[in-house]
């Protein structure tokens, strides 16, 4: 066991969060006033939208007036999801610090979610990857699926790997492994992680689980105890998840600072401030509060 | 690490979960309604009812009626609550299986719960200890606030080894440890189980932590690598915390269930019937079903 001393957490409410809220369009004054509250506490690094056709996602149709509209704090990454050439040009004009490019770790969700096999997307990346490297922009790379597949059910570890390696190869500078269906439970999420980290250093590691069955912060747990230290949150719980009407989505960025926080890890985070700020955004969007931190010292759920 | 093969659970829903429910008063039907199915889902243990004055606990206050309603499934103990001689008297006339006691691991919670110190609620087990031994009546201790206390903040380990030791010297098979208030983390978790097994040995102890800050899972996987096979839940997390208004009580058994299935520990347990149960009793109650896994596989929130 080596725990981490400090813990980076990577806030994901203003873009899978909100991409997955059912319901009307947010304005977009609702979300800049969510990233900046979000930066005010102590959060640094954010992702804040999705460069992608608004066909496919409306509720991040207005990525470019988020990004001109938010006041950048020093110090703050405000990162955005760019899955082609395109969405990273647009980007790249709205004055993005850094970008992320999406993987699957299941060949069928790869086909149903972006309609292409796995190596046709990397593939497709590669061209984000040159432009990046010209602009001098960081890269950070998601995997999708990595603990099971609503269509395949459970998913080989060495194929999670196998998608990780490809993106580390093309210059991710960090690869987040995403639960994103929440299936997880501790002792897979470790086997994962082990055949990951064969390929890949754990230092370039991010867990981004979400807690649709419960089990994220056990997860999150077993995998601090291998030495991951970027976590990947959404506060209030922000997001739902589109295979389970009703269910839960990202893991409440107040209750992994709270477990943080107990195992005497820093993040530099203010959890008061985050409760407040959770609270806020939940009003706003008229939504129970997905964080049982955010319920117990809010009074608000 | 050494992972249980079996873990038995114990179902609190019934008493722990329906005493903290706000509202009026539950019908006795409702009650021997979720004690039948709970026993249909292969549980093997059911806490039913406390036998309290019901000036303290109204919503308590049918527990003859209960133990006289439910249909007894042989290899099933319902179990009940006696603070004291006269509900273990009542108690062993409507038939009961097994009873139970409640200690304070804190001072301040003792006095402010029970209106006595911890030594004096000890020594009023003394007659119950007593009578339970001439009745052959098993006999459960609790203790409550074993990861912190709402009056005192955090409580000593030591505290804790020190009121479950004197409980079982007192006779009791087995001591629940209680997080009432939901507020401990896996290494604190651990530190007070360290504590306890010094003197009591961890086949002796059962882990019953509240989720009111969403760490109930992850404290669970620490104790339970440290061998405790013994865990106490609600179905749909039944129950609420006296606490923080609208917060989280005990943990949901389903998300314990989807926990230890994934971990390859057997309970005997349906999931599924479980999960049935659990949106059943929370359209009963009208309430929503706090059981993640509920809420995922049930379809209702």
């Amino acid at each position: 066991m080596a725990f981490p001393k400090q813990v980076r957490m990577v806030e994901m409410s203003p873009r899978d969060g909100l991409q997955n809220e059912p319901g009307p369009v947010i304005a977009t004054r609702i979300k800049t006033g969510l990233i900046d509250r979000l930066a005010d506490c102590g959060l640094t690094h954010i992702e804040s939208a999705s460069f992608v056709s608004p066909k496919w996602v409306p509720q991040m149709g207005d990525a470019d007036k988020v990004m001109a509209g938010i006041k950048r704090k020093p110090g703050v990454r405000y990162s955005v999801l760019t899955p082609n050439l395109r969405g990273f040009e647009n980007a790249l004009a709205a004055g993005v610090d850094e970008v992320a490019v999406f993987g699957a770790a299941s060949e069928s969700f790869s086909q149903k979610n972006i309609n292409c096999s796995i190596a046709e997307s990397l593939d497709r990346f590669l061209p984000v990857m040159e432009a990046a490297k010209q602009h001098n922009i960081p890269v950070r790379g998601y995997v999708s699926t990595v603990l099971g597949c609503p269509y395949e059910g459970d998913i080989a570890p060495e194929q999670v790997a196998k998608v990780a390696k490809a993106l580390a190869d093309m210059g991710c500078y960090e690869i987040s492994l995403g639960d994103t269906i929440g299936v997880g439970t501790p002792q897979k999420a470790k086997r994962m992680l082990e055949a990951v980290t064969a390929h890949v250093p754990v230092e370039k590691l991010a867990a981004h689980f979400h807690d649709t069955y419960g089990q994220a912060l056990a997860n999150l747990y077993a995998v601090l105890e291998e030495g991951v230290a970027v976590i990947d949150a959404s506060v209030a719980g922000l997001g739902g998840c589109p295979y389970a009407k009703g269910a839960s989505g990202n893991v409440a960025t107040e209750d992994v600072l709270y477990l943080l926080q107990g195992l005497g890890i820093e993040t530099g985070v203010d959890l008061n401030k985050l409760v407040t700020t959770g609270n806020w955004i939940s009003g706003q969007l008229r939504r129970h509060n997905g964080s049982k931190v955010g319920q117990a010292l809010g009074g608000q759920c």
